[in-house]
């Protein structure tokens, strides 16, 4: 059912499509189950249904309200769609990152890894059946919008899990490649960034946006954004010999520049995408605050 | 450019096709090498460009020629976007296959495997790349067909890579679960046969075929083509020692059989695929000799 959405403060929004989403994704495993093998099904519920803060799939919606307003319940399908799609592209890539020849982590999500739960080469398979049940779901029949313009969300998201996206900045990021502030950018726009911007330019395209000036602004927040949050998550997790990044002796933002120098980076990058938003002529008031609430945490 | 496709004789059918689509996704590959990180680059092309048979490419164009016949030039793009995507699929599924935690295979098509010439971590990447890519080129503009039946090609494509097709028959294997032939056909049917109908039907639809009856017609074709195929594959590596599946103790058509039971029901399901393929109104003769090349060999 359609989720009331006006007016909508960002607290009771984040709360309401987190919620949802958990339903939705589960909904889509449920009434695929009996038709998959079962260790692969269980292996997919386990991996997808586990409390992750579900941050891509709000940014859709976010976009989607950015965009229409209150005319979001009319998209909510595509919207839908968009939104599980992101979020099973992040989970996927989480079970692969998690493998012992990638970053060999052991838990996930306050939960043994998929690949230490099940097996390894269930946890291969699972991120490879999330990352085809993605697509699946973004090839759907979606309403109100031109096929079109789905081919292009579907280009647009099959490149931001690729070779220049998510598995390319992985890669990167595994070739310990990153050691200059210049690569370690360019590897977190692939490996996160890449996927918000999908994120974002999903749930626009998805309330039917074809506004090109519009569709570049939510790109360039959503560019800003995604560094915004890995430099963040850099500077909480500086100083935390758990975090996998220090085990593993990666570059981050604090170890280049320091933790006040990457501070006040963080800021610059913050206010950048504040600016991009604000020139826009549309209400993001919710993506606004969906930025201060994951940077100013 | 488009190739000279009338009259066609099988071989030269085969050859120029199999020539074309290597030279297809050497240029897919190169376009991007310059946009993608190193070590996934080279992985990406190590993989695919490495002489397989292209059979999957090779049955795409087959499909279209059976619709269109000597209009196939009129659609190259499409069918280039097709097969190329149905050979990405495949060569992704090898890579991961190989890997130590699935079949542990060294070596494949007569070179070192993925993880050994590379790294695992590199592996899996690059299985994960290659379906992204596959799904990027699926999504591109296609020329004279409608985009919404482009978009139930990209639906058809990811339901046979995913939990219900190539993650889920491989699956099966990996849990050692075929252990009744209908389990065993219900394995290869995901495994192989989910891919074979993809590539079949993506050729008929990529030159506009919108006709029910003729795609069921040549799904059922497919179907019974993917099952000849594995069957006639058990019967080659009968009592080979060195076969990943004698390796592995695994289940096959001679095991469950025996190999004169084994013959008998090849032929069976030959005849059913020749069968399904004489009803339909279309030019069906290289189709049934490449079904004759693959079985009779």
């Amino acid at each position: 059912k359609a989720l009331h959405c006006q007016p909508m403060e960002f607290r009771s929004f984040y709360q309401n499509y987190s919620a949802h989403i958990n339903t939705a994704l589960k909904q889509i495993l449920d009434e695929r189950a009996n038709q998959i093998p079962l260790p692969l099904a269980d292996a997919l519920r386990y991996s997808t249904l586990n409390g992750g803060k579900r941050l891509r799939p709000v940014l859709v919606y976010a976009a989607g309200y950015a965009v229409v307003n209150d005319q979001i319940s009319l998209y909510q399908p595509n919207l839908d769609y968009c939104a599980c799609a992101c979020e099973l592209l992040h989970c996927y890539s989480l079970v692969h990152d998690d493998l012992p020849a990638m970053d060999n982590d052991d838990w996930r999500r306050g939960q043994l890894a998929c690949h230490k739960q099940f097996s390894e080469a269930d946890a291969i398979l699972t991120g490879d059946a999330l990352q085809a049940l993605a697509f699946e779901l973004l090839s759907q029949k979606m309403i109100s919008i031109k096929p079109e313009q789905q081919l292009d969300m579907i280009r647009l998201t099959a490149n931001a899990a690729g070779c220049q996206g998510m598995a390319g900045g992985q890669a990167i990021d595994m070739s310990n490649n990153a050691n200059t502030l210049e690569a370690l950018i360019l590897m977190h726009r692939l490996k996160t960034g890449a996927l918000f911007k999908a994120a974002i330019g999903l749930g626009a395209q998805a309330v039917g946006c074809e506004d090109d000036k519009l569709l570049k602004g939510l790109d360039h927040f959503a560019d800003h954004m995604g560094l915004a949050y890995q430099i963040q998550d850099d500077i909480i997790d500086f100083g935390n010999p758990q975090d996998s990044d220090s085990k593993n002796n990666k570059c981050t933002f604090v170890s280049f520049l320091g933790l006040e120098k990457a501070k006040l980076y963080l800021q610059t990058i913050y206010q950048q995408a504040i600016d991009s938003l604000n020139i826009l002529s549309l209400q993001h008031k919710i993506l606004q605050e969906l930025l201060d609430h994951f940077i100013k945490q």
